[in-house]
C-alpha cells in the first residue's frame, strides 16, 4: 500500500533481490510459471501497467486485466471489494490503480490474494518509490549520506512526497527543494516529515544555484491537470527546464532521475549525458516489481 | 450456443470434468500448452472475459482478443462471419460476446474453430448457466429434487430463464418465483417451459414468505438499463434485498447464489454467512469454462 | 519500415522461412520462449494487432501493449521516442501502428529493440505487403512472370502502392490497373515506379474486361474515410464488386487476394470458389510475421 509498509530491513532485502534478478535473470525466468497477475487499472497508466506486465512475464507468469474503468464491472455499480473478491478467483496476485485514494486498501482487505497499490489518486504510488530507491542504491551504492535535489512541482508531486518519506529513514540525507513559490512542498511534508526527522533541507527557487551541491537531481513533470487555469500552467511550466548548460554546473557523478513521462522539463540534449539515469530507472522499475511480486507470492523475501 | 446443446449425459460429464479439475488442477495445467483462445467481446463484460482468460491460462494456453466493439474491425463495416474466419487463423478456439442475439451462432457457422457463446443480447449466456449448475451440483450434491427460489428481475433476467430451462430436465425440481408484479417471469417461460414440463412452481411477491421452504435461493440484480424510466427503477430496486434478518428465516443448509455483479440486492452483511455461495460460484465459473474449453478442443469430454 | 528495406535476396529467405514455419510449426513453437513482443497501436487495427500477437504466441513468446492512443502515455504529452525507449525496458521487440507517417521510423532510431512498422498513416504497411508476396509465391509458385490486376481504390490504397513497388523488382510482371477515373493510381506511382522500371501496365475502367488475362486479382476496399463527401462514396463504392458472374470470366487458376476487411466489394458467394485466396492470405500473414519476428530477434534470417 505504501513504501513505508516495508521496514528498512525488509526494503533492503527486496532491493537485494531486485539486484540479484538484474544480474541473474535466467534464475528467475520460471519462478512464476503457472501464476497469473491481474492488472486492475481503473484509470489508464500505460507505463505502470506495462511495467507490471513485463515484470510478471519475465518471471514466467501470465497477465489478465483491464486498462480503464469503462471496460470494467464498475460501470455496472459493483464495489471495488466485490471486484477484487471476484478477481481472487481468476488470479494469484493483483496490481490496482484507482483514481480514489484508499481504494486499493479497501480492496486488499476484501481480497484473498495479495493486492499491490499501483497508484491511488494523489495519495501513494509505492512501486515508483521502490523504483527510485533501487535506482539510487544501485547507481550510487548507498541510500544514506546523499544530497538530493527535488525539482519542479513539489506541491502536487506524489512521487516527490513519497520519496522524501522514504529517504528520511536513512542517515545523512540532505534535501534541496527546488520549486517556484506557488509549487512549494506542502506544510505537512515540511513540518511532519522533514523537520520532525531532523534532516537538513533547504528551499531554493533557482535550479542553477542548487546544481553544484547535488549527488542526485530528481526532476518532475509539471502536470497540466494539476493547475487551476491554463495561464498559470503556461507561465510556470518552462521555469525549471534541465539542459546542457545547467548540467555543466553539476558534479561529474551527479545523477538525473525522473519518474517519466517527461514533457519538456528535461531537454532531449541531456539524454546522451552519462549522468542521465531516467531510462535506467525504467529498467530498475521492472526489477523491483519482479522482486515485489515474488515476495508477495511467498517466493522471495519474507514479508510480514 | 445454448446450455441445452449438451444432453443431460454430456452435461454430467462436463461437470464431472470440472470437478476433477477443481481437485487436481496440476493435472490440467499444461493441457492447452501452445493453444490460443481469442476473446471477441463486442460489448464489455470484464467479469466474463477475465473468467475465460483465467480458464485458458490455468490450462497453460494463451489469450488474445478485444474487449469492446470500437477497437475491432466491426467499426470498418466487417461482418461477424468475416471477423471469425480471420480469427480462425489466429487462434484455436474463441469466446464471443455480442449485443445482437444470434451473432455467435452466425459466427460459429463461418468459423473453422470452436466458438463459445459468451452472451448474446438478452438471449443466452450459456457458460453462466453451466456455472450455476456446477455450483449447485457441487455444493448440494445433486441437480434433482431441489426447491429453488428465483428472486428479483424475472422478466428480463436472461440467467434466470436459462437456469429454468436447464433445470426442468431434472426430476423433482420445484420453482419458487419471487418478483414484483411488474417483473414476473414471461409467459413463454411460464407456459412453454414450466407448465409444459409438468414441474411444480409457484409465484410469490414476498421474499420472506418463500425463504423457509428453499434449498437454494438464486438472487438477481435489478438492472437499471432494463427499465424504461428512472422512477420505476428507484421504486422497485430495493424491494428484494437479502439481509441477515431474511437469512434467519432460511434453512441451515440453504445456499445463496447470484450471477454477480451485485449492486445492493444482497447486503454485504450476508457475505460472512457460510450459506453465501456467490463467490464460490465465481470459482466454479472458471472450472466449468476450463472443462468446456478442453472438451471443445477435443481434450476433454467427447461432444457431438 | 518499408518492404523495400529487404533486398530481393533477403526477402526470398524470409519467405522461405515463413514456408518452413507453415510446414513445421512445432519446430518453431518454442523459439521465442521468454521473449516479449510489445504491440504499440496508437490507432486501433484489431486485425493487424491480433496477427502480430498470434505470431508471437505461436513462437512461444508473450505479448503486452496497448490498442489505442487514449490508453497510452501519449495523452500526457510524451514523445514517441520516449515511449519506445521506455518500452525497450519492457519488451524484446515491438510492432508500432501510428496515424502519423514516419512515427515508427522516429521510434526505431530511439529504440534499443527492433521496431516493426505495423502501418503509419497513408504511408506504409510493410507486413501486409510481405503477406501479399508470401501468398502469391506460395500459391502461384513464383513472383515473376505474372499478370496481376489491382482493382478498386488505387488512389489512396496504401497496400496497392506498396505491392506495386515490391513487384517491380521481379521480371515479367504485368500490371492491370482497374479503377474509376476518380480513383486512378497517383502520378508518382505511374511515372516513378511503373514507367521508370520499364514494366508493362495498362489502366482500365471495367473489371469484366480485365478478368480473362489475369493470373491474380488483388481487390481492395473503397474506404469510406478516404472520401470527401458521402455522395461520392455511395456513387462509387459498388462499382467494382466481384461476384460469381465476373469470376466466370476468369482463368481456372486465377487467384483472388484482398487485404481485408472487405465490406461488399467481394460478394460472399465468391468465398466458396477455390480461387478465393483471401482467407488463406490471413494465415500467411501470421507465418510471415513469425518469420520477421524471428529474424529481427536474430533467430531467423540474417538481416542487415
Amino acid at each position: 500500500m505504501s513504501p513505508l509498509d516495508l521496514s528498512v530491513e525488509e526494503l533492503a532485502k527486496v532491493l537485494d533481490l531486485a539486484n540479484d534478478i538484474e544480474k541473474n535473470p535466467e534464475k528467475y525466468a520460471h519462478k512464476c510459471d503457472g501464476k497469473i497477475l491481474a492488472t486492475l487499472f481503473y484509470e489508464p497508466s500505460t507505463r505502470t501497467r506495462l511495467s507490471f506486465e513485463s515484470a510478471m512475464m519475465r518471471l514466467g507468469g501470465k497477465v489478465l486485466g483491464f486498462s480503464s474503468a469503462n471496460s470494467s464491472s464498475a460501470a455496472k455499480g459493483e464495489s471495488v471489494a466485490d471486484t477484487v473478491r471476484t478477481v481472487s478467483c481468476y488470479a494469484d496476485i493483483c496490481a490496482m490503480r484507482h483514481p480514489k485514494e484508499g481504494a486499493p486498501l479497501v480492496a486488499s482487505m476484501a481480497s484473498e490474494i495479495p493486492v499491490i497499490n499501483a497508484g491511488d489518486g494523489g495519495h501513494q504510488h509505492p512501486t515508483q518509490t521502490l523504483t527510485d530507491l533501487l535506482t539510487i542504491r544501485s547507481l550510487k551504492g548507498r541510500l544514506d549520506n546523499i544530497t538530493i535535489g527535488l525539482c519542479g512541482d513539489l506541491k502536487f508531486g506524489r512521487t516527490v512526497h513519497s520519496l522524501i518519506e522514504a529517504l528520511v529513514r536513512y542517515e545523512g540525507v540532505k534535501f534541496v527543494l527546488i520549486s517556484p513559490e506557488e509549487l512549494r512542498i506542502p506544510d505537512y511534508i515540511r513540518e511532519d516529515v522533514l523537520k520532525a526527522s531532523g534532516h537538513e533541507f533547504i528551499e531554493v527557487e533557482r535550479l542553477e544555484e542548487a546544481m553544484p551541491s547535488l549527488d542526485l537531481l530528481y526532476m518532475t513533470r509539471v502536470q497540466r491537470e494539476r493547475f487551476f487555469n491554463e495561464e498559470d500552467y503556461v507561465r510556470m511550466k518552462d521555469f525549471y527546464i534541465l539542459d546542457k548548460a545547467k548540467m555543466a554546473l553539476a558534479r561529474e557523478d551527479m545523477l538525473v532521475l525522473h519518474p517519466l513521462p517527461r514533457v519538456n522539463e528535461i531537454s532531449v540534449e541531456v539524454d546522451a549525458d552519462p549522468r542521465a539515469a531516467y531510462f535506467k530507472q525504467v529498467q530498475y522499475g521492472v526489477y523491483v516489481r519482479m522482486a515485489l511480486i515474488l515476495s508477495l507470492l511467498g517466493l522471495g523475501v519474507d514479508l510480514c
